[in-house]
């Protein structure tokens, strides 16, 4: 069990709550959805992540520990829940939390507009089935694609990648990369321009019959600067002024030659993949 | 923009229905909540996903789009969104389909229960903020840790992982690590057992000294000799009495070294990781 302190304000100890999110799956799409609710409220938050909620047993202990707080700070413990038994998940509504389903809240409205009964299975929306057997296994092969074609390290079997990503040395070409195979399933090569290119930089000619595969990543110089002297402090590397030059070249580079460019400042991986998607008219791909 | 057909059952035409993914920011969490809504229907679907929308004229647009559908099939569109504007929220919700808000649906019941006003942000559930910049770092140094000690490639600074994955070859190892290193910030290194090690298998003197954070992973035989097939065919390394062999033998140098393990064969890697941060105690931060 792991206990999170998140404190979302600072004005007063009388807005603390305890928020539980419980799940007979990972619990990842619980602590998403519960995090993004209660990001609306000013309050403090202390929460409890509990997945693989499948007993009765292990409910039942969650109940005395969720009534345990209830009974000490007279305020319901916040509970966001999603659990497909009906024994285990009655064990937990009985508690003194307030609950909330998060999937079947969405599900009985829309049962109406269907008009068919749901049916509620052990869906494991971040699990294992032999009906997603070989789409895992794409996603897997996704990820050894970006490891193999990592930094430029192969530029052989361009022709499988989905897109290829350029930039400078720690502009979010890596971790984009890993995260649109791992997300997405989405074969991404990268290839990074180094210091030694700049004298006379130009598109190299392995990426040339590429061309309508590529995409550029860029970042503002102090912002790289800063990056860049964490992994190497006070080296020539890390130094403004040759971020500066970099970027300006590479991305002079980027429109010399028309390739789609994404200032990665102020974007956090998940945007910058689903920027790169939607520019390319990449399939998303659910996994 | 991306189409998706996704069959959830084969039964009959009629049942054929198109939904939106829709939101302000990546639309990530619409998709993965609005799968597992949709999951419990016996409906076959065609489904777009729609980031980043977060301007009137592209709400139209949007708005045009789901009305052509309905007035084609007779079938309202079904629409999952988060948008934090009112006005564009306003447009997708005055169009044709039948539309929830996925985050809003659960708000509003505790507005009651904590009896506070919500401040809907645009709160970018996966974006970058001034406030989360240090949390985002952390992140992307923990998946620079997990490539630089991916596969034993560096035995150094073990005493900064958190968790040191053991197992043989493509049992999960690698995956693993950057989910944990990407969703949760978890510093993960990994080491393999090799073929050459099998003789006189032993745990490495250089883990021994981190003992308390070693997870093993291991697999069933057959899973694995198809895994290694595709990539290396009909090859000694893939064959079943080869992985048999292996497996029974890092499955005892597990037993041997009290070393908790995990069987991968029907988890994905969001459970295994889970499960790991589970078994271990670890923190499960939120991103």
């Amino acid at each position: 069990m792991t206990e999170n302190h998140t404190s979302q304000t600072q004005e007063n100890e009388t807005l603390e709550r305890s928020v539980f999110f419980i799940s007979d799956g990972t619990a990842i799409t619980a602590e998403v959805l519960g995090h993004a609710v209660l990001s609306q409220f000013p309050i403090t938050v202390t929460s409890y992540t509990l997945p693989f909620v499948n007993s009765k047993m292990r409910a039942e202990e969650i109940k005395t520990q969720i009534n345990a707080i209830y009974l000490e700070t007279q305020l319901k413990p916040l509970v966001f829940y999603s659990i497909i038994s009906d024994e285990v998940k009655s064990i937990i509504t009985s508690s003194d939390g307030f609950c909330q389903d998060i999937v079947q809240t969405l599900v009985a409205p829309l049962q109406q507009e269907i008009g068919l009964e749901p049916k509620p299975e052990l869906h494991r929306t971040h699990g294992l089935s032999k009906k997603n057997l070989g789409q895992y296994d794409a996603r897997i092969a996704a990820i050894d694609y970006a490891l193999a074609h990592d930094d430029g390290v192969s530029l052989r079997n361009l022709e499988q990648a989905q897109v290829i990503i350029l930039g400078v040395s720690r502009c979010g070409k890596t971790p984009t990369s890993l995260y649109l195979a791992m997300q997405f399933g989405i074969q991404a090569a990268n290839y990074p321009f180094t210091a030694d290119d700049m004298d006379n930089l130009q598109l190299p000619a392995a990426l040339k019959p590429f061309q309508h595969k590529l995409f550029g990543l860029t970042i503002s110089p102090e912002r790289l600067a800063a990056i860049r002297e964490e992994r190497r402090e006070n080296s020539r590397y890390a130094s403004l002024r040759q971020c500066r030059l970099e970027l300006a070249e590479v991305e002079a580079l980027f429109r010399k030659n028309k390739i789609n460019y994404l200032n990665t400042t102020n974007y956090s991986v998940e945007e910058i993949s689903t920027k790169i998607i939607d520019s390319m008219g990449l399939k998303r791909r659910m996994f």
